[in-house]
């Protein structure tokens, strides 16, 4: 048993309990409302993790083939992949669908499908392909009352070996969304965005098997998600800086900390060095224009308790600096050695800095190491 | 002999012809001023690309203990970690150095000295310690002209497991000096800075073994850096964006760039959307204070020439969108399943989001793939 102030630092801890609650916090809406829930592993990206928040067979969507493929091999057999695909992916696509995975791609043009059809390998193929609706001119995705809605599902159809599967979109815009009103708004345009589309469809003689439709702020959102075949959302499983300043979550409730320790002192300016830097937290400072700005990171003791006003102010590689918001003297608090716990402002680009993660219960010791998927 | 354009993207792709190039001009540099170089090998993080521009027996200068393990079993023999030791880190420090590694840590104030000293387990240790000199009030380091500085080297002369070693700094605000004339005068007070402390130090019977300066803005900076014992710096080796900024490289210079596709476009907005978001080209957005600002990269073809005036605008975690400077009509020069190749905001950053690298010399194919040392 190796007590949590003796690893390397700087080092990506979860704790267990958190991620329990946050996980079941959202099982609990989706059985509350009968749908199927489809988590995102994109923020872990690891299998054991998944046990917690999606375990198999359970539905999931990732965000590269690498977590398709793993996750493929370790029993699970619905997944969605949500990226527009491209050729040069169709092979590993088609080799996780010949290993009788359901693995759905989806597409936002008449172009795509084209480069889709044009690349197909394996005659015998049946690819699930999804149309990305765009709910709010975010990113990516086709409008719902657009000619090319028609076209590209009609395109899908024309192909003999690709399989229309329905309809699915993200809106992006949520995380910005500070009100429970305009996460209400968001998560409504959300659902309306997919059941227009689908009915537009309908009228055309196409059915849509999978309406599919999430984020963390729009499936929290307290409305009734009626219509919609399912609900998608990953960051909720440890929450962050940025959940928790649109008030989705307290800071108590994130499961994610980066564990590090205390290097010196910028005494000039009031400043405390520690050994996390960019590579360590990310460079993502989400909270830059939330009403609490977070920095890189809000300070808690090597327990895990928040320490009121302190927080990662800046970074370079693997420097962090560490200050109060009313400029408090920091050699009253901390001294050189110190442990200390960094919540992340962005939990899925702060894990992303990492190749695994240790497992607390009790924030004293290590319980488990969770290995993670990364590359693409 | 794989073409660029049939691999998984997004990847990120070495131009080995540009990383030679790159690192003889400061071999030429070093040669000329007969110091010593001391490659920050934290940028790529790999034994292959180091063969480039720090071939064993090179010295060289790590960022964390995992590069100091792999490099040291690679046959590299003189490594200095180059962040503050802290007390879980000391048991490896021991095992490189009965390995009979050279590798010096480094320290900035007497608190890291004593907790070293508490921490040691070997009593057979000699472990060299430099002592970290603050030059720009920039980040760590104590001030050439303290008592503290005094106090740390006798610190260290007292403690018969320590071996004191010399000194090093790093100028860290040159990476915002936008003129010859102010990289100049860092490097100048960068140089000054270290001399000081060492005369300090000598007139108390301290001698400096080792005096080390650097970062790759002084060390391009056309000063003489007579007096110092050598020079450490990283990112030449492939370049960037901010580099580019400060005038310190062409464009055409740089050697690193993700290859990503395009995926669809943002109709509304002249956006085009490419699977490399911030997974792919990191968070970091460091010429934003610069003259031009790229973003979060440039924009090139597949074959790496640029494509003037788009840039990556904005990115989540799997997408990202690029637009042109005068919000040209992207159709008309792109279309979906188009490989492209966006040069790096930071490349440090950038690097640290993969776990291999591609390396092309004809822009065409690739020649090998090199591993990269990731974690702590």
């Amino acid at each position: 048993m190796t007590a949590l102030d003796q690893i390397i630092t700087p080092a990506c801890v979860i704790q267990l309990n958190k991620l329990e609650q946050n996980a079941k916090r959202v099982f609990d809406i989706c059985e509350k409302q009968q749908l199927t829930l489809r988590p995102h592993v994109k923020t872990l990206k690891s299998l054991e993790a998944a046990r917690i928040y999606a375990p198999a067979p359970m539905p999931i969507t990732v965000s590269t083939l690498a977590e398709a493929t793993c996750f493929a091999e370790a029993g699970y057999t619905d997944i969605l992949y949500a990226v527009t695909l491209t050729p040069n992916k169709l092979t590993r696509v088609e080799t996780l669908l010949n290993s009788a995975v359901n693995l759905t791609v989806i597409v936002d043009s008449v172009a795509a499908v084209k480069a889709m059809s044009r690349s197909l390998t394996h005659a015998d193929s049946l690819i699930p392909v999804a149309i990305e609706i765009d709910c709010d001119s975010h990113r990516a995705g086709v409008k719902p009352d657009s000619q090319e809605l028609l076209d590209i599902a009609d395109e899908i159809s024309a192909v003999k070996s690709l399989r229309f599967a329905g309809l699915m979109t993200h809106a992006g815009a949520s995380y910005a969304a500070l009100t429970v009103e305009e996460q209400c708004s968001i998560a409504e345009a959300e659902r309306n965005a997919v059941l227009y589309a689908a009915d537009r469809l309908r009228a055309q003689g196409i059915e849509c098997e999978m309406l599919s439709v999430g984020s963390t702020p729009t499936i929290l959102a307290p409305i009734s998600h009626t219509g919609v075949t399912e609900l998608r959302a990953g960051v909720y499983a440890t929450f962050d800086c940025v959940m928790a300043g649109l008030n989705l979550c307290a800071y108590n409730d994130i499961a994610m900390s980066v564990l590090t320790t205390v290097i010196g002192f910028h005494c000039d300016e009031n400043g405390v060095l520690i050994d996390a830097g960019w590579m360590a937290l990310s460079r993502d400072n989400g909270t830059s224009g939330q009403a609490y700005n977070c920095g890189y990171g809000l300070v808690c003791n090597k327990s895990g308790e928040l320490l009121k006003g302190w927080f990662v102010e800046s970074t370079n590689q693997e420097h962090g600096i560490i200050r109060h918001k009313e400029n408090l003297d920091p050699q009253a608090v901390f001294s050189f050695g110190d442990v200390l716990r960094i919540l992340p402002i962005h939990a899925c680009a702060t894990a992303a800095q990492y190749s695994h993660y240790y497992v607390t219960s009790d924030d004293q010791t290590i319980d488990a190491t969770w290995q993670r998927i990364n590359g693409w």
